[in-house]
């Protein structure tokens, strides 16, 4: 606590972040103008943190999910004292290179949790935030693991989906540590809220089993009295905040024209003289610094009375929190990883490829107490539960999730949960549901989270449930994607070795593909060099002679690519197999090898049960390719395969015409 | 109306869908035996239809959102006496080539009014098709169009983000014609319904504004008297209709196995016993057969007079209606397109992409009348409202849907626009907002709906609002899916010719791509041969002798390839520039044009700020790329290419090191 009035401490954030947007030239005055007194009754009087180690585990998170208004981010940060966001980084706000980016960029060490500027997904990854920390908290107790999530929530965030999926599942799930403080300004881009909306929020959000209040946004007292319920309340809390967008500015206050518009030196000198503020830019006066500075360290105590408790921690126990927060696995996690592969390389294990990932992530579950594991509405088709207990509103100690029909939201809860540490998160649904949490994967992609995308029923091999359920173009679409290692294994075994290679990845988020159908046995060699490592490997070499042929293939087609090849080495032709499991690996390799495993000197055809594009880049341009050409359709899984081609025989007949 | 017990109707589908799912092996039996009686209170007592006529334009929509219970509407459809679901086609339910397909595929004839399976879309469908109907209505009169839309809808429609934004949205705009059906039968694939939902579900309608209302979905009479208070309600209706899943198969009614769980003969034999039903399966008794075909003329009467008022129109409003119901375009649309065109070649018009976008669609919705344009919340930002009013719950004649900050719902409104007829449906947004409305334009490019998608800040040239908002993976995504047409323009005039294309477009969706940034000008040549419409041109053949390099470019870039071809025609390589706004359409040429454009035999570099994925196609494996390789970052747009070396110097170089 300090003495300083609340609303010139207020005030430095709107100075702060409107001398950098009128420096800069852009970027989004309102949401810093208008909510600069919510944030400062949070950050002055509520939040747990310490503005000297950003990393401190137990910290209260907070997410500032309307991320356009970053600058209110950035004037919290340099004015608490978050040293990477100096004053220095604020002047270079929106220039290349620096901390102050357009929208906030995921920087644990900066202070900030997530990359927030997508609408709905920072409230998404609040939610995730919280999750973990209920469940961290139930493994090791209110001593060690006890803080609350809280997201600035803009209008947008409550009109997209994701964050009506939010708002359900959160209530359900009695995140209880959860607090919205929205910033009800009736204000958007489009100009007046009820352009596009007529909900009554209140309502909504009780319909969901929160607890709800209505403060004026700009009264210091009022916001931190409703903080106050919201802590003592069993229920995530929702504050609703009446504000002024753009607050200070004469000419934008109230204005659509606040929301991104322009603010110019007359703008900033008008608001000098309304909010009676006759500091230069980027200048302080010292008592608000000082307090401002204080507040950064207002939970420094309490910060070291934690580090006692987690030192005083039975050591067994306490080796295991510094593991989890640290994000290292358990010794031993793969032994039986490793059992399971040798096995399945011996007993030429062949099964469905949903049922194998089922399989492994149930061992890894065993091994690694951390896995959360989750399938909206799919439990039962992934069969990704298996040992786990669900976590519930009751029981926050499960490890299984039932998002309900809820991809978007999963997706993004699992980015909250990595970037709270602690945990290790995998969401499961078919490849198709994709699309509905293609953004967070993105965002996954973007911020480097390691997140664990399992998806099953990866192509047409789903059968008669048809087009709708069948992807095609997903597997390119995902390639794509910068930083997503997409992985396609073809057997039991190389679906091991991309469990660990994903298990391992910590610097990005990875999509594991599994058939519906049976994936047959392909591999028979053992527990050695994990071949799928490399990305792309030579399978099955060809005899006879130097070889002529190179077959490539992934997945489930691996086993049609080895029936041609065989029927091409009856007939005198050289021909080798190359699996390829992740194209992202094999680009990491040097040239040798990459020549070596796919020889240009050779004929050349690809066999994917999905669209072609990409694939030139491994036969070349005058290369073959058996896959699919267009959307699937209704029929079981042979008439299909057949229906279009996607056999042995036309891989063979794409060979031949090119011998 | 008909004197048969509507009880024993129900039963009739209960028995048709029992049979084929037992006799298909597989099928979702729960929702046709919960939702049986709903649906027979409507089509036999309600809809607006005639199984005579499926594609008569005033009919009422129905939609099952719940597409896996697809039986459900086979057997009504069967029932009623739709010709092209025969009792033959039933009877290979999910067989290759069955109209009957595993979810229901969009086939008008057929009564199919769209593709349902994926959870939320078909609601969302169902507001999109209203709001064409609200339209329509407006403009032509309520004896002209005057239907409302039903739509059944599952618990996963409800929990689904699309879904929840429907209904924020629905309410909004007061889509009065509007009825769900909500099979409330609390189990959904995981199990029992709160596993995953704690929400008051009419507390959450009635926030939005909505009609509520609960019956025991087993009553006829109840679900009866229900839909006509829908009817006299000026607010769109929900009504709760409490069912019990798997209705009538003892073993797995009100079971989770009933979800999607798979019958055999002794269900089917079970549930003849227990609801008196001693048919063999696919026959009828006479009396029921009769009663339902019967209800599939119920509305022929009205469908006469209909035709009637139709004919009675003024020959020049019936000409436009007679139009806009076909789907044609209206007489000299493109004149002020041409004009728009011919002056931007004249006057080497250079401005935004987003601007030059907003430009054309203002004068395409000036000369096409049956033109709805709307991007969520970024009205200011992409400049396609102009001179469009709103479409409001006030004033339905509107052409510009507010729909708030709703990406997804958006798309998947169009799509029921589309599926409905007589409007021509654009939606507009930012590049990277694509993936929150991914889904839908997946299902208009299944469906082949021919939705008019705009995209601006289509790069990394939107600057300083940084990677969350630059897309790079966004083109080739898009590329990668089935029978979406991609055009990226490079121009005014390009843009001009690509809107033609667009526009002209009936087979699918378009993707449109425009830049933030400035496109400068590229063509000079008027408004003969649209050469867009080939996919690919050669923009600037080369000079002083045989062609030795080609560069390859779409959009923004192709400036970069302008200059880059400038140094090296000066350093004398003849240099020729390709523009390539459109992937799909240049497959379409013959070879022998493709190889002119593209001509093997010379050094070949493309540049596309974007990734590299699929331009081996054309470039070949050892072609030049200048682009991203990975995110973009926060910095102005000048300081960005310079970053990533997407400039002509770093395109020369390539070349060079080629040449």
């Amino acid at each position: 606590m300090t003495s300083v009035d609340p609303r010139r401490m207020a005030n430095a954030i709107r100075f702060l972040s409107m001398d950098a947007i009128e420096r800069a030239g852009e970027g989004h005055p309102g949401t810093p103008l208008g909510a600069a007194d919510i944030t400062t009754a949070l950050f002055t009087r509520h939040l747990k943190y310490d503005a000297a180690d950003p990393l401190w585990f137990d910290r209260d998170r907070f997410v500032q999910s309307n991320g356009h208004g970053s600058m209110l981010l950035y004037s919290l940060l340099n004015l608490t004292g978050y040293r990477k966001i100096s004053l220095d980084e604020i002047k270079r706000f929106r220039v290349l290179g620096s901390h102050c980016a357009g929208h906030p960029e995921h920087d644990l060490a900066a202070g900030i949790e997530v990359t927030t500027g997508l609408l709905g997904q920072g409230i998404a990854n609040a939610a995730g935030m919280a999750l973990a920390e209920a469940f961290l908290n139930s493994w090791f107790g209110p001593g060690i693991v006890d803080h609350r999530t809280y997201a600035l929530v803009g209008d947008g965030c409550l009109h997209e989906g994701v964050g009506q999926e939010v708002i359900s599942l959160a209530g359900h799930l009695g995140l209880g540590k959860l607090t919205f403080l929205w910033d009800d300004n009736r204000i958007t881009d489009d100009g007046a809220i009820d352009l596009a909306l007529s909900d009554d929020m209140a309502a909504r959000f009780r319909a969901s089993n929160w607890h709800v209040q209505t403060v004026d946004g700009h009264d210091p007292e009022a916001i931190s009295t409703a903080i106050e319920a919201a802590k003592a309340d069993p229920r995530p809390s929702m504050i609703a905040c009446t504000t002024v967008i753009g607050r200070g500015i004469p000419r934008v206050e109230g204005q659509r024209a606040a929301h991104g518009g322009r603010i110019f030196k007359e703008d900033t000198n008008a608001a000098r003289k309304t909010l009676e503020w006759p500091h230069e830019p980027f200048e302080f006066p010292d008592d608000i610094l000082s307090a401002w500075r204080a507040a950064g360290r207002r939970s420094a105590a309490e910060h070291e009375a934690w580090r006692g408790r987690v030192a005083a921690l039975d050591p067994e126990k306490r080796a295991v929190f510094d593991r989890v927060r640290e994000g290292r696995l358990p010794e031993g996690w793969d032994a039986t990883l490793l059992e399971y592969q040798r096995n399945a390389a011996e007993s030429r294990h062949a099964d469905h490829g949903y049922k194998i990932s089922g399989d492994i992530v149930d061992l890894l579950a065993k091994a690694i107490p951390e896995l959360i594991s989750g399938a909206p509405d799919l439990e039962g088709a992934t069969l990704h539960k298996r040992s786990l207990s669900a976590f519930t509103a009751a029981d926050k100690g499960g490890r299984y999730v039932h998002y309900g029909v809820r991809e978007h939201v999963m997706g993004s809860m699992l980015n909250g949960m990595a970037a709270h540490g602690g945990v290790l998160p995998v969401g499961v649904t078919y490849l198709v549901f994709s699309d509905y949490n293609r953004a967070p994967m993105r965002m996954s992609a973007l911020m480097g989270l390691p997140v664990k995308y399992v998806f099953s029923h990866d192509s047409i091999g789903i059968g008669t449930n048809g087009p709708t359920h069948q992807p095609v173009e997903f597997l390119a679409s995902f390639r794509a994607m910068p930083n997503m290692l997409v992985l396609r294994p073809a057997d039991a075994v190389e679906a091991a070795e991309c469990w660990r290679i994903a298990i391992e990845h910590k610097t990005g988020p990875c999509a594991l593909m599994f058939s519906r159908q049976p994936l047959e046995s392909a591999r028979t060699d053992g527990v050695g060099e994990n071949r799928s490592s490399k990305g792309a490997y030579v399978l099955a070499e060809a005899e006879g002679g130097p070889r002529r042929v190179t077959i490539l293939a992934t997945g489930s087609e691996v086993s049609v690519a080895l029936k041609a090849r065989k029927t091409l080495q009856a007939d005198g032709v050289p021909t080798a197999v190359v699996s390829m499991p992740c194209w992202e690996l094999f680009e990491q390799q040097d040239e040798a090898y990459r020549r070596q495993v796919i020889d240009r000197g050779t004929v050349r055809v690809a066999v994917e049960a999905a669209v072609r594009q990409g694939w030139e880049r491994y036969v070349g341009e005058d290369g073959g390719f058996v896959g699919m050409s267009g959307f699937g359709a209704s029929g079981s899984v042979p008439d299909l395969y057949e229906h279009y081609g996607i056999t042995a025989a036309k891989v063979v007949d794409e060979v031949r015409a090119r011998l």
